[in-house]
């Protein structure tokens, strides 16, 4: 079949054929309709230090897809071939204690498509059939195909509880756009948010912020956010940038008492004035990794049947699995948001 | 002062002057702009056996409105002459638990404006500062005159948490009409409505429910719901019919698990099967009373804000007060929906 | 094997011998060594109404349980033989809504152990490996014979949150007193008790409650409740008696704003007045099935290893799984509360 | 009358004579029976930097008493002279958004009693009557006289959720010793503490810590917390130390998915592994401030009267007030813990 493997220690990827993989006995096979480009195919693409250190060579990269059941295991009770299904890719033996309690998305033996065994840049793939999920029939492939990071955004709006409530989302990249409009969707009352990318700012408006700021042009529009929500602050603070300076923003900006969500990872550890910060402010923090298995998973397809997620301007760009190199420069070079690729539709 | 008082232990309202009260040290003195007429008014005004048990003859009526501070008592700190403000009309001594712990809503000693003491269907009204409500400079009057029932629905939807979540709103009267647009509003993905008025089925669609069904024809609305969640039934169940029938329909359209709020009172008590809807179900039921003191009425402001509540069909006729027997009768005969008389604006 | 059956559709149990199970490929064999007799199995032994409409005639019975594994089918990949191991009842196809979000106790598939299917009243018992639950090595196995009630106890107590709070607990049967003692050492401050049975008033007592009144006496006890809870009324209500009566006088003692969770069953609708007490009351009513899966079964551990949970009086005897008449008889005659029956140990 | 004030820009505080205060129309006046001396007490006896910037010169400094209602106010409403009382030492306007919502203690404008006004170090204190805590009949006047730091332990065990749940508290000074004996009494199944000081320790093992480690020793300690929680941490850290390596330590040593409640208050900007310790863990990080108005005084009195709470060992000292010199060198040498002054009792 065909694939996309990393092929060195170094950078790009390499298009390849390899033998479809079998499933066990548990096991479901999928063949791939549509995959999405993630940030962190871009780190394995660019080859950076923390691909380095985690990526073994020669496995199959991705992890974003739709596509169909082609075969199922012989122990495989839940689902039967012919079913339109995308698939949580945090693997786990479903027996921590967060596995058997609703959290196995922060499982302690967590293991990723893509990542840690072969993804989806390929014909076919195999998962474990607790991982499937059936796309509903109204969902596109097209979206379908990114259920993955939406469900990072859902994931972290959820979490922080947005419903009548103002929100500032630092960071506009794929999933800060994203959760630009999943928080409106669930009832944010209104949304703030801050990037360094002046047409992502503006496609934020589009989505539904109120204002966008971009912070380049230093930190005034902390004022602004407290005139406008009786000079306390907003409720919510969602962190997507990972930027050391957004926290310190980020937090000044959150009223005493509110909630902030982290999905954004910064690179280095960060130094941070917790005691003005959190303590006396009297803040929640939550930590927002991958998806809630599967209860995020649910959210985002009632969030998708309501209508009012609004994709069409984030999920910018679809190429032929055969022109992943274009497709990778378009995302990398920022022409492109989400970027799709066509394997098999 | 021109005021609307309940004259004698029998039905309707009289108009009569009485002097302007005077402010004790820790109340203000509101000149009332707009008033709205509640269901409880019209209880008041067709004097039935509630009204007859607990009504003292003489008082002034009414407790929805929008004023200007007149006058405020000698130990008031928190507030000036000349603020516009609404006002909670449930008044405690702020001495009990649920006082002291963000639940005076639901304290122990409550009174009631217009029911218990004099109301706002006056020129004038003095209520203890603690109870005033200053009203953003961008909401209008008349929404601010009806803030006590919106307060209703948002207390009820916000306590179920309906953000990415399907919801039944049984019962279509004015608070489950607000109620409808509020859910939307809060991020209610999918909302279905049941009543037994076409009229109004008619305008919960409008509002936002995407099916409105009319209970007279039978419980196959239920399945219905079922087939559009997953067979499972709705995630939430908001009850505001008070109806006994509408307790079991609603609950059985409920799936496991789900929330149940009861805004919805039924006149005496019903036989109510408690093992299959609430225990076996392991559903979560919310009885519901007043609005939060104060989260509610920030919730609101927060939501009126957003500029995503439709009222304009709800609050459907305005009248002066001097013609307030054309106001009961347009809100009795169910020709309007919500009635506000205009007292001073 | 030595197995309990339900021989014909009447009364009591009959001893047989069949074939020992096998186990498919994603279920283990169980050898059993210790069962408790739950109030399900004596409706089963007593052939009742309910027992009549359900039970398959030629069941193995018997749910609760504790054992070491004997084999394992070929596509199990969580355990090996050798593991001591109890398991939940609940048995679910993990595929809707409740069973993917940490909710597996109220799945809509249900099928229970030694009620809909073979259960563990014999030498051995197959299970699916997901209802597996390894035994920590502290717990004794006359403990571990009893986790599924206790866990019933523990739901209903932590789906409350008992922590720093009033108790009441209205019915001290085996679940009943375990849930005095299960909420004494989760941090309730205060326990009162009601039932009608004295010596089991007095057990409670013993256990943690500081009050425990026999009902039969009238409902004075609702005055001293709240004499000593400020005139407010308990923090928590625990409904473990299913009897209508004292629906009506938990909710009367509960305070406004407090939580009642149900886990008793009234066998046929009550008649209930809801305006008073959930509507005004702003009361929260909890639905308790089961046990929540996992999660449950880790806070019950996590309680056992604390050393402060007292089962020594409520786990009265243990008899041969040969004496099963007269273990039945000590449990129906109220001479014991928790009968354990010995199998293989 | 007697006061205790910080006479000049240094250290120590000097003994005098003042006017005894009267009451605005909203205040009561106390007369002071008992007083404890906080750890701020003592940085304002020392006159560290912070102390520097807060204190204003001529203050009367102290901020946890008992004492008895001596006066009321003209517009004071709730109590009356003769009420035995303590008062919440954390003054608003009640006006702002925390305020109104249960959340007073994160108001955005508090003034602090005996740090930006007069306090209680003396035989007569003024506070608004909204601040006065009426004390319950049957706690000692010792207790009664530190409710104020009692009320920070128990808020911090409390928003950490600790029931039926394993508990490391770092940090075994004043408050996280009594954290202990409250985190027992609300239910914590296990608790393991560290600090650097064995007494301390000694006496943390004593109130109810299965292990307490000294961290000086290293953090092999991390391994046995894992080693006795399935390997994967402790459900709930209650962080009270303020020391940096404490939070490296205390967040390594938590469960995915745990919760981490922080009193502690680093004196400068911790460098922190955000994305290790939060993100990736899924954590649940919540800033402690103060105490609940009123939610953590109610929780409290429910400890108290549980009879769990075990204050002998942690209150070592009293002291008549003229003996301040020796009752703040007891408690800065660390030979006593809390020590409390009697100033009229």
């Amino acid at each position: 079949m065909r694939s996309l493997i990393k092929h060195h220690a170094g950078p790009e990827l390499q298009f390849t054929q390899r033998p479809i993989p079998t499933p066990g006995p548990r096991d479901v096979l999928i063949k791939v309709k549509k995959v999405g480009i993630c940030g962190t195919d871009r780190h394995i693409w660019e080859w950076d230090q923390w691909a380095a250190s985690r990526i073994p060579v020669g496995i199959i990269t991705g992890h974003e897809f739709v596509g169909t059941i082609e075969a199922v295991g012989s122990a495989v009770t839940k689902y039967q071939p012919g079913l339109r299904v995308s698939a949580e890719g945090h693997i786990t033996a479903w027996k921590d204690f967060n596995s058997r309690t609703g959290n196995a998305h922060i499982a302690s033996d967590t293991r990723i498509l893509g990542i840690d065994r072969d993804g989806c840049f390929a014909d076919y793939i195999v998962v474990p059939e607790e991982n499937v999920w059936p796309v509903h029939p109204s969902i596109p492939d097209k979206v379908a195909a990114v259920l993955d990071p939406l469900g990072n955004a859902v994931h972290t709006v959820m979490a922080a509880d947005v419903s009548a409530k103002s929100v500032l989302i630092s960071g506009t990249g794929i999933i800060g756009l994203m959760a630009v409009t999943v928080a409106k969707a669930a009832g944010a009352s209104r949304i703030f948010a801050t990037d360094i990318n002046p047409p992502r700012l503006e496609l934020a408006r589009k989505l539904g912020a109120i204002e966008a700021y971009d912070v380049r042009q230093g930190d005034a529009f902390i004022n602004d956010i407290k005139r406008a929500t009786r000079g306390e602050g907003v409720d919510v603070l969602l962190e997507m940038s990972g930027a050391a300076p957004a926290f310190d923003q980020g937090f000044r900006a959150l009223r005493n008492g509110g909630t902030a969500a982290i999905l954004g990872i910064p690179s280095k550890p960060i130094t941070w004035n917790i005691t003005e910060h959190v303590v006396f402010k009297g803040a929640k923090v939550l930590g927002i990794n991958g998806r809630r298995m599967f209860e995020t998973w649910y959210q985002m397809e009632e969030l998708l049947l309501s209508g009012r997620l609004e994709l069409d301007d984030i999920i910018t760009h679809e190429f032929p699995l055969e022109d992943f190199q274009k497709a990778f420069k378009t995302m990398i070079s920022g022409e492109g948001i989400k970027v799709v690729m066509n394997v098999n539709s």
